[in-house]
This record gives C-alpha cells, sequence and structure tokens, in this order.
C-alpha cells in the first residue's frame, strides 16, 4: 500500500480497483452477500451517467415505462434457450409472510405463506414485458414499439466485484417491437452507435463495437452486438449489448400484429443495455495510482477551490475564494470550495485527487495581491497559472480540454493496444505477455473458439471486419476477422 | 360506463378511478399478483414529479446513494417495535438457483440451493441503511448524514390498487442522521414543509400536514408527521410521511459518534418518503368524467395541437399547424402535434382529452385567413379565441394560470370540506354523508380512537392545533384539536 492507501497498478492490478473504489468512496460492500452500497458520490457519478444516457435514449424515440421486478416461474420455461441462459443463478421469492418466533426471539418464515407459484427476481425482463406487450399490440398502428425500463437486476453470481460483477446491479433495458425485420435490424445497429458514441462523448472512451460469436450471444437471440473498452491491464470489459431478438421471443409470448393488408404475422424485437458495470470501465481506465480520474462531463464536482491562509490572512483568502467560486460557478456547474477548518490543506489536496475531481485552484494569501491564481489538472497532474479576469470561461475551456485528452489519451491506448496478428504463437505470447486487443481470423468453428479460450484465456468479442485470412487456430481459409481478448 | 368507457363519478367513484387509470394509459395489471405495469404516459408523469421532487430533496443538502433490495432477515429482529409495524407481509427469497426440470417440462427450483439466511425484500430500508451508517460515523465530523434513495418497494398487500397500494411501488426514501435532537426534530419538519410545498407548487394540491397520533405513527418512530390530502369522494389520502426516530434506531444499530468535547453518544435519526401513491393523489383530485385532468407542471404533453383539415386543405393546413407547433415550443415545454392520419379529429379530441393534456390548439382551414386559433384548456373545457401574434407567451400564461386555478380550486374544495364539529352525532351524521376532514377535540385515549373509528371508520389523519374542547367520543375536557378522516 502506498502511503495514500493505494495499491499502485504495478503492484497488483485488482487490488488498485478495489483501493479506488473505496478511498474515492465509490461504492462498498454490504451486509448482503454480493451487492453492494452505492455511496453518494459513486451515485453522483451514476446518476450523471444516466442523466445524459437517458436524453440519448428519448432521442432514439423511445418512452420510459416500468415493469414488475417479480417474473412467474412458468414464463422461464417458455424460450427454451432463453432458460438456458439466464434462468438458472436467480433470487427465489417462496415466500409472503414473516411471524413472530415462538421463542420470542424475532421473526421467521411463516412456513403457512407460501406462494403457490414462485417468484423470480428479474435477471432481465424480456419474459414479464413481452408478456404485457402482447396485450399492447394487436395492429400496424402499434408499431414500432419503443420502451426503456431503468431497474434494478438480480443475478446470483459466484464471485462478485464492486460494479463489475455484483449480485445486485442498476440498468437500464431497451426493448423495442417492429414490424419487419429490416427496421428491427436497424434499431439494434441504433443502439449500438449509441452506445459506443456514449461512451467516446460522455466517458470518454474509445471502444469497438460490433456482433458477437455464437457463443458468446445473449440466450434467446438471433444475433448480439457488443460493446468492447480496454482496461488498463491489457483486458477487455463488455459494458453493453444490443440484440437482435428477429421472431424468437414474439412466437413465444404470442406478440402478432395485422399488417396494412390485413395479414397477422409475428413482430420482430429488440432488447438493448447497460448497467453500473460502465462505472467500473470509467475507473479502470482513466484512473492512475493517485486516485481515481474522471471526464469532466460526469464528475459531480468539476472544480474544487482550496483556499490556503494562516489565522492573521483567513478572512481576506476566504473571501477572495469565495469571489473565484461566484466568477466560476457563473460559467461552469458543479464548483465546491472546501472551507473544512479541521481538515488541512494536504488533506483536502489528496481527498479530492482521489476522488478524481477534473481541476483544483488554489487560493493562498499571496494571490491576493496579483492576477493569478494556480490551478491543478487531475488528468495530468499538471500545475499552470490562470488569470483570474476570465477564470470562468478559461476553466470551461480546460475542462473540455480535460474531456478530449481522456478520449484522446484512450483512443491511443486502443490503437496501441489492438494488435493484427497472423500466427498462434504470437497470438499466444501477446496474451502472456501485455495482452490487449488482438485481430485474427476465426473460421467460426466452436472447437477452435473453444480451443483458444482453453490455451489463452480469450474470447472472440466481437466481428472486426470481412477479408481473407486463415484462422488463427486451425489455419482453415477464413473470411472472418475478429477481435479477440480476455474478458472481465 | 359512459360512451368514452369511464363510468362517472357519481355512479362509481372507485369504478371512475380505475376507468381513469386505463382509459388515460397510465398503468395496468401484471401477471404478478398485486404488481402494476406503470405504462409510457404514466411513467412520464412520475418522471416529471421524481425531477422536481429531487431537485428540492437536493436543495436540502441531501444526497442521493444506493442500498441493496435485500436484507437479511435477522436485521428485522433488531428492532422490536418496527417488527411489529412492518415485518409481516412480505417477499422472502428462500433460493438462490433454479434448474431443468427431470420431465423437461421446463425449469424448477433448485432445492439445494437454499439460503443459510433468507433475504427480504425491502418493505421499507431503515435496518439495511443502518447498519451501514453505523460505519460511516464515527465523530461529529461526519455528522449530519443526510441520505435519499430512489427504490422499488415490496408489501405483501392483501388488497391491491394501481398507484394507491400495490405489492412493489417506487418511492423515495430520506434518511438524515444528526447529532442532537433538536436538529433532527428540525430536519423532520422541514421533510414535512418540502412535501406540502410539493404538493401545492407542483401538484396543485391544498393538504394538512402535522403530527400523527401514537396509533398512526410508523414503526420504531418516536413522532411521525403526515401530509394528508382530501380526494372527491371525501376521503383522505395519506402521500408522506416524515419521521423522527429519536435514538431508536441508533441504539439498536449502534450508531455513535464522538462529539468535540470527546463524549460518544447514540445520533439521532429521521426518515421521510413519498411515493407512487402521489400519482393516485393527483389523478383522483383533479380528474372529472371527461377523464384524466393534470397539473401543467407535470403534464408530459402540456399543449396538443390537431389540424382539422379536408384531403384539399390539407398541405396548407398541416404548413400552419407546424409553424404554430414551433411557436409554441420556442417557449413551451411538451408540445405535441397530433399529425395521424389514421385517427379521426372527433377521436384525436377525446384520447387527448382523457389524457390530461393541459391544453388543446384546434387549427382549420378558417384559421389560415385570420390571426386567431381556437383553445380549449382542460381545467375548464372552456373554449376560446387566441391571438397567433404572441401565441407562445400567451399560452404559457394560460398554462400558469391553469396550474393556479387548480390550486385555488383544491385550497376552496379543502376549505369547504372542513367542518369543525363539536358534537359526535354531527361527527357521525357528516361522515355518513359527505365525509371529509372533522376538525374535533379528541383527549388522546386509544379507547375513544378505537371506538371512533369503529364507529365511523374515520381516523386521526393530524394534529390540528392546541386549544381548549371537549373530546368528541368521551367529552373529557382536552387540549388538542384532530383532523379526523376516512382514510384510503
Amino acid at each position: 500500500m502506498s502511503n495514500k492507501g493505494i495499491t499502485p497498478r504495478n503492484q497488483s492490478y485488482s487490488q488498485w480497483y478495489l483501493d479506488i473504489i473505496d478511498r474515492a468512496e465509490l461504492a462498498e460492500n454490504s451486509s448482503v452477500r454480493g451487492c453492494m452500497v452505492i455511496k453518494p458520490y459513486g451515485y453522483a457519478i451514476w446518476e450523471n451517467i444516466q442523466k445524459e444516457l437517458d436524453r440519448r435514449i428519448k432521442g432514439l424515440g423511445v418512452s420510459n415505462a416500468y415493469f414488475p421486478l417479480f417474473i412467474p416461474l412458468s414464463f422461464f420455461s417458455k424460450e427454451a434457450s432463453h432458460v438456458k441462459g439466464f434462468a438458472k443463478e436467480c433470487a427465489v421469492v417462496t415466500h409472503y409472510r414473516l411471524k413472530e418466533a415462538e421463542d420470542g426471539s424475532g421473526v421467521v418464515v411463516d412456513p403457512s405463506a407460501k406462494l403457490e407459484e414462485e417468484l423470480i427476481v428479474r435477471p432481465t425482463s424480456e419474459t414479464i414485458m413481452y408478456d404485457t406487450f402482447s396485450r399492447w399490440i394487436t395492429s400496424w398502428r402499434d408499431l414500432p414499439l419503443k420502451i426503456n425500463q431503468w431497474a434494478n437486476i438480480v443475478r446470483w453470481e459466484k464471485r462478485t466485484r464492486p460494479f463489475l460483477r455484483t449480485t445486485e446491479f442498476l440498468w437500464q433495458e431497451g426493448h423495442t417491437v417492429h414490424s419487419n425485420h429490416e427496421e428491427s435490424e436497424k434499431q439494434v445497429l441504433e443502439a449500438l452507435k449509441m452506445y459506443t458514441q456514449f461512451a467516446k462523448e460522455v466517458l470518454a472512451l474509445e471502444t469497438y463495437g460490433g456482433k458477437k460469436s455464437e457463443s458468446e450471444k445473449f440466450a434467446g437471440a438471433v444475433d448480439t452486438y457488443g460493446v468492447e473498452a480496454l482496461m488498463q491491464d491489457g483486458k477487455a470489459l463488455q459494458f453493453g449489448t444490443s440484440h437482435d431478438l428477429g421472431q424468437n421471443f414474439a412466437k413465444v409470448f404470442n406478440i402478432k400484429y395485422t399488417d396494412k393488408e390485413g395479414k397477422v404475422d409475428y413482430a420482430w424485437q429488440t432488447s438493448w443495455g447497460v448497467s453500473t458495470r460502465m462505472m467500473g470501465a470509467v475507473i479502470m481506465s482513466h484512473s492512475d495510482d493517485l486516485g481515481l480520474v474522471l471526464p469532466p462531463v460526469i464528475a459531480p464536482i468539476k472544480v474544487v477551490i482550496i483556499p490556503i491562509y494562516k489565522d492573521s490572512s483567513k478572512e481576506k483568502v476566504l473571501e477572495f475564494a469565495k469571489d473565484i467560486e461566484s466568477k466560476i460557478s457563473a460559467i461552469v456547474e458543479g464548483v465546491k470550495i472546501d472551507d473544512r477548518e479541521y481538515e488541512s490543506v494536504g488533506y483536502k489536496f489528496n481527498e479530492w485527487e482521489k476522488k478524481g475531481v477534473p481541476i483544483r485552484v488554489e487560493i493562498g494569501e499571496k494571490d491576493l495581491d496579483r492576477n493569478g491564481v494556480t490551478i491543478v489538472r487531475r488528468d495530468t497532474n499538471e500545475k499552470s497559472e490562470i488569470s483570474i479576469n476570465s477564470i470562468g470561461s478559461e476553466i470551461n475551456m480546460l475542462l473540455d480540454s480535460i474531456q478530449s485528452n481522456l478520449l484522446s489519451r484512450s483512443s491511443t491506448i486502443l490503437q496501441k493496444n489492438t494488435h493484427t496478428i497472423s500466427s498462434y504463437d504470437e497470438f499466444k505470447k501477446q496474451l502472456k505477455g501485455e495482452k490487449g486487443f488482438l485481430k485474427a481470423y476465426w473460421c467460426g468453428s466452436k472447437e477452435c473458439e473453444d480451443g483458444i479460450k482453453y490455451d489463452t484465456k480469450a474470447t472472440t468479442r466481437c466481428l472486426s471486419g470481412e477479408g481473407k485470412g486463415n484462422c488463427i487456430y486451425c489455419e482453415k481459409e477464413s473470411t472472418k476477422e475478429w477481435v479477440f481478448a480476455i474478458p472481465y
């Protein structure tokens, strides 16, 4: 551990990640196995992510709605491949009442209050939503139907890790219904594009987005597309997916519509979602050994002002700091002045550095007589002087420049760590060393995919493009190049 | 049923309520008993409520956070009176895995995946939050702690009714921790005031707010304050509560802090919340036999423009309507033009009337040559002419005037239906007739409260004031006047 309580990345990348979450006060484990508490600072980041994404989802003509937390067990038996992929590790509600224990020790489950049919806490909402959609849709006039839900989701994960994999997590799930496959396919790609653009413009993350292989696709889908980000340890993090469900669920849940000519057909569906897992991607991509680094767009506090004074200069410095605060706040949202008397300046520097506040403004006695103040930008930790005349607009521009610097850093890292590879030896060597994204041809057979995974832990992340090459594993001639990586 | 599918209020108030929810497409029952689907239009209203309330909650210096959906069973045995009031009708998770049925018929609960300790789906979050707070709080520096959570809540209600009482509902729960009782009491009243102001300024509802009687208070609280609204059938709807928890939970969950002098003491706590039940209050207060009536502040669509044309005039009218739309949109949010070709003008009028859109703008061929259009305001259903020169600002003013008209109507109804009563005969007569809020003295004894409830179904809703009078039931001299009503 460093003196700041953050393990350096080169010592243990996974401990570094946990330390950042702890020291930046983003989340913590709760008394319920695998469920985390998202702390106020972490939740404020999530709110910013949500707000920005919600705006974009609505921009696609999608309306929010809310469906039940519980799903009747029998619904999971309806779509056979959906069952296979999902219905196993779920929280099951079997009773609906407690009673006082006979020995007076507290409460126990009332055995007489057993449900006739068990309820599953939603691991995803296709089944409960589509059961409802079948009643909403009868005519072409009802299509397209575009619904999104912000909700909590439960999957009983064996090994959990804050944000990346938790028993309960928060997400958004979009579900659309269309009158033809052309339109639903377009919707799948539109959602995918929304996610990659969101990653870029809001999270400052360059990603790969593309079609998944057969083995990696969503249970019940015709095709799944994924968004893949690169972490600093060379592993890939899938943070969003978009599914072309074809007519698979429509047939099972009987979602039919009558077209303009009076012909009845099953509808075509899509679903797509991102979750609090994105928080993990943001933390792991941008942060450093000093703590969290946040893209300004999602930073709850964008600028922190730290007044530095002796008893004799206290009043004057604080007044000056407040003046600076109001100058910046006139143009920039999320400005905070840290005037806590019981903490030292060093402690404050350290705290806001750990929390990834993009810009720190230092205001001392010496600044009273001059026209500039010292600022430190968190992305590069560079100190500089800034004139106070136009401090609001200068800080605003600097925030933009931090945002774009983080993105260009992410792009560079992605490019630098993407390797086009044609020999399996080279492939294995790369995955033993720095890892990263590997572009290679694959024949499409499950045997080759499994063999690669067995040898290297790497899987196909998404389709890279079409062309001509030899399968990296069996060397058979192949037409598809894939992005491989070791996934989180 | 009327020809619009809405039962008139004087025929059946409760069926009218269900018809409004159905015809305005606010919500519907799901396949899970007691759980509703909140449909896009209903959810858009909830989003507006949430946005406005979230802003006000943050204005009190409260931060949002997120705590687990599940609570270990043992937590409910900790606070004895909390158990009594809450822990009975809950959804209980006992298993964490499904498996494929041996007969191949689908999935069943895997009996080997039984949890060691059962988990309760949160019926409220005091216990799980305060378990965490005990780790967050050690010093006076950590206080006050002010946390809010937007979450789904489950209570296994026997009889459910959309929005008013559902097995799963959505809410906000504020939880604060303080270093002294004076401060926590102040917080309790601040939250109460926020709710009554919110009811007034946003929902256009005049309410009573005040302390609850012993029997009506929250399980585990020292004092509970409630906000009570009057429905059109003369019954009261409690739509928010604010609790002074004293040190009750702090002692059970061991929330202690060291003060500036080094003395260790238990902290003082509050909790307060409102839920999707507010939606029920809004629907039942303002609406009429034609459908929903919405206060403009929370209306997803504030203005609907309906173009009326023949084939020959279609192009010109639509162009003109779009021009009007952009003029209004320049000043007002939530403007919609209904240019669906497959629905008649009558159908459109009816649909938006049922959905409570505050202003309808009718644009026909005759309007092309003149400077005015016809508008209809939903609160009074009055038709008038409006000049198109300054249509944006005129519509904006009209929305303000609809909002304040709904509030003044609500105030008048509340006043008119509040009766100061001094004889029990009169009290009983009033509750058999028009009902409403009854102000009467009560000695404070449980016997009298129970007697009144038994005779009339009315309960104390909240404290009205201090003075001198005789208990309405036993006629003993009393110092407290209470607001009584038959509650939902």
